[in-house]
């Protein structure tokens, strides 16, 4: 029996730009719905952000053990319990899941339908529901789409190798640490846990089909990122079309997995890679971990019958200021979006999304936040305002102002020296456009100069601003030094301080 | 035989002021000169700002070894190598010192004189030299007088206990640790060291006359250092006049500090500290490190042959903004004005009193940098802008915005999760006028907020700029938020993230 609701606003997806969305549509109207094929609760807490921290900080400390020597303090190898890194991974995941799912519970039943929605027409949304006495379909007035994305499984991989090819959402479930991970793709989540996994003593290979490492557009900063992290842990670039296999491993390869305290499915098979286009050795690896990149989950919305105009990869088309698809009382949030898949912007398009499917007919185009991007690898990387590759493709006069944290004083007392950064500065005015960087503190760094992005600061004003002494700040004025010296060729004045802080 | 040299500009000590002076002065005139009684190189780099973190980086490796635990690593008691912790810190404060000289000795020969200056009228120095050639006497057209600070070392302590009395200029000399210090005084540099050698499994108390540890003025805020400074080391406040004096110790005692493998000289005598005004213990450590005060060079200086106004501590009465004494020739920069004891105003002062020496009769009024002040204690301490006692005490109108990080969302990742922010904003205008904090990142939030109170950001423009997920700075959200609400009362917009950063 259908069973037919009528509502004003259905969200589907109750991720973080869904549950942004429903707190604007909420303070608008009783008539909402948000539809949500569980389990309930967001990417960021279950499998992203938070958990990828929780990872990471564990490696953080593994490499504090061996780092103390260089301070004087003797620490002996650091032994990692792989159980118990992920007991504290998981428990503090489920905490921030239960945060998550306690302010779901605080709405009221009936503006929560357990199930998959799938449009029927541009106004109503079937929905295969388990749920006894949830509504089988939605009329909606308004629909949000805020289904979120899903990390890519080459179907070929899956074939040939199964359940060894996991991705992030997998990641955090583990028991114990595996022994041995090949991980694709050496974007930001996968060099985070590749990097990651090496600190915990796994034995890692990070591959990437392309001769790339991180986000960052500069070619200076993008060498530098080649010879830091393949300095940092085992990486194969330009690994081209990998070829993925399982192999029998002998019993000699059994007994070492053994003895690394393994508890993974040693059952004789591996993971066997190979890199037809390099000269990279073939690898057996006890999981591959595919880090190849997110799809928006719009493929079983059944888009096709609405009138949705759709891009090449069918996502609908949006504009960025109000959410909305074309004209329609469409809009589409969160990394459905896919336009820039960052948290903050997630939450902000679930508020932009939801005052316009709130507020419509009247729908206002909202300014949007600075992009920045942060990598938490070690050392970080981070984008803030415009980067290199963007500035130079849309034809903008800029100058660039450098600095390397290998010399920079406070990196130098933490020994944490390496990496660089770049700042652009528009020629003529003299604003701060963007930055790139890898390096210690990027998190913060970049903090600084996307909120000068975002308010238009010169250079100037930024150098009238204060940089305490010893900081990591202070690697930024020197950049900022040389991007006036650049902007402004001739004798400069403030540029002795002690001397120790560039 | 009195050898005289008529220059236009004499600077008397070439630290961090008057190293930044001298770079000025000498754009304008070869006639200049910069006195010192040597050892040349700066407090900053000899025995401030770079070897305490340097001790602070080896104290942190330390704790990290004990902290991997709570992620799942184990490493067993870190062993702290006294004389490979010093070494490190002395190698490297070397390396610091040796790039100051560097600086110091691209100047001509001409414009440096080792000796102790005396003023003997306004516009002649004596100098007290030891080096053949140098001149003995100085006329100077303009004058700045760049001489530093020095610790306070109580004389009836001096008296007391002689050697065993230690401030900031020894620590940095040691070759290995001692087995128990007295560390005396709860301001920036106590603190920092005493819980640093804590950390460094030195038998440390922080002691304090007053109820009151690290510098923040918020009553709230203060109270939760008391209490967290009360738990990460042991700590004595209210202790009134401690009385000091030698006690001779058993051979027990002896055997346990050799048995630390303790290289101090331990010779039977140690320091014994009791306190009359508490019901602390008396309590015995091989030294007592003062960290009670700085005073200004400026005692030696004879400036009672001068004209020079002075103020009730005997340091000449200036102008913030000029550095000028009165209106005479005469500039002051640095610690010795005694105004705001931190590096980089150390160097702004000395541009700005070398500006204003150099261009004197004409002598401009150059604006100052938003104050910051940072402790580099853990949690970090930070004052952005103006503290709330200044603001309470000049009848500021302002509302308070609050965050806690006990369960902010990345210190928990990090377990880092202690501390609180407060951020004060103007009453009607919303403007941030600044802000206090202990916390983590406690350095990179101040500069954040420093930066919004230099360009006169109000609260509703600070929540339009980007706040990363998962990071520190979305505490600083959280309180924004906060002091928006206190300022205008009612419902707000973008209260909800993904709940997990504030």
């Amino acid at each position: 029996m259908t069973q037919t609701l009528d509502v004003d606003v259905a969200i589907i997806g109750a991720g973080s730009a869904g549950m942004a969305a429903y707190e604007q549509v909420a303070q608008q109207t009783e008539r909402v719905v948000v539809i949500d094929a569980g389990p309930w609760g967001t990417t960021c807490a279950r499998a992203g952000c938070m958990p990828s921290k929780l990872l990471i900080a564990a490696a953080q400390a593994a490499h504090a053990v061996t780092h103390a020597r260089c301070f004087g303090i003797e620490a002996g190898e650091p032994k990692v319990d792989g159980a118990a890194v992920m007991a504290r991974v998981r428990s503090e995941r489920d905490r921030y899941v239960a945060s998550v799912l306690k302010t779901v519970e605080s709405w009221p039943p009936s503006h929560r339908v357990t199930g998959r929605a799938r449009f029927i027409d541009d106004h109503t949304l079937a929905i295969d529901t388990a749920a006894v006495g949830a509504p089988t379909r939605i009329r909606a007035a308004r629909i949000v789409i805020a289904t979120g994305a899903s990390p890519v499984r080459p179907p070929d991989w899956c074939q040939a190798i199964g359940k060894r090819l996991v991705t992030h959402e997998e990641v955090f479930d583990w028991a114990t640490l595996p022994a041995s991970v090949a991980v694709v793709g050496a974007g930001p989540l996968g060099l985070e846990l590749a990097q990651a996994l090496h600190r915990l003593q796994v034995r890692v290979r990070l591959y990437d089909a392309k001769n790339q490492v991180g986000t960052l557009s500069s070619p200076a900063l993008q060498a530098q990122c080649r010879d830091i992290f393949g300095q940092a842990l085992p990486l194969t670039l330009g690994a081209g079309d990998l070829q993925v296999d399982l192999h029998a491993e002998g019993d000699r390869d059994r007994d070492r997995d053994r003895d690394r305290g393994s508890d993974g499915d040693s059952n004789g098979d591996a993971v066997r890679v190979r890199c037809p286009g390099s000269n990279a050795p073939e690898e057996h690896f006890e999981l591959l971990l595919a880090a190849v990149g997110r799809r928006a989950n719009v493929q079983a919305l059944g888009l096709s019958n609405t009138s949705l105009p759709l891009d090449a990869h069918g996502v609908p088309v949006f504009n960025r200021h109000s959410l909305q698809v074309g004209s329609m009382p469409i809009f589409i949030a969160g990394d459905a979006a896919d336009d820039w898949p960052v948290l903050h912007e997630a939450a902000d398009e679930g508020r932009i999304a939801g005052t316009s499917a709130a507020g419509f007919p009247r729908v206002q185009k909202q300014p949007r936040r600075t992009r920045m991007q942060v990598v938490f690898s070690v050392p970080q990387l981070a984008t803030a305002g415009q980067g290199f590759e963007a500035l130079t493709q849309a034809g903008v006069d800029f100058e660039v102002g450098r600095v390397s944290y290998a010399d920079q004083g406070r990196a130098q007392v933490m020994a944490v020296n390496q990496g660089a950064l770049e700042v652009y500065g528009e020629t003529g005015s003299g604003r701060l456009l963007g930055a790139e960087m890898v390096g210690p503190g990027a998190e913060h760094i970049a903090h600084l100069l996307a909120w000068s992005v975002a308010r238009g600061d010169t250079v100037q004003q930024m150098l009238s601003y204060p940089y305490y002494h010893p900081t990591l700040e202070e690697g930024l004025r020197t950049a900022l030094r040389d991007l006036r010296q650049a902007l402004q060729p001739g004798p400069q004045s403030d540029t002795l301080d002690c001397g120790l802080g560039g």
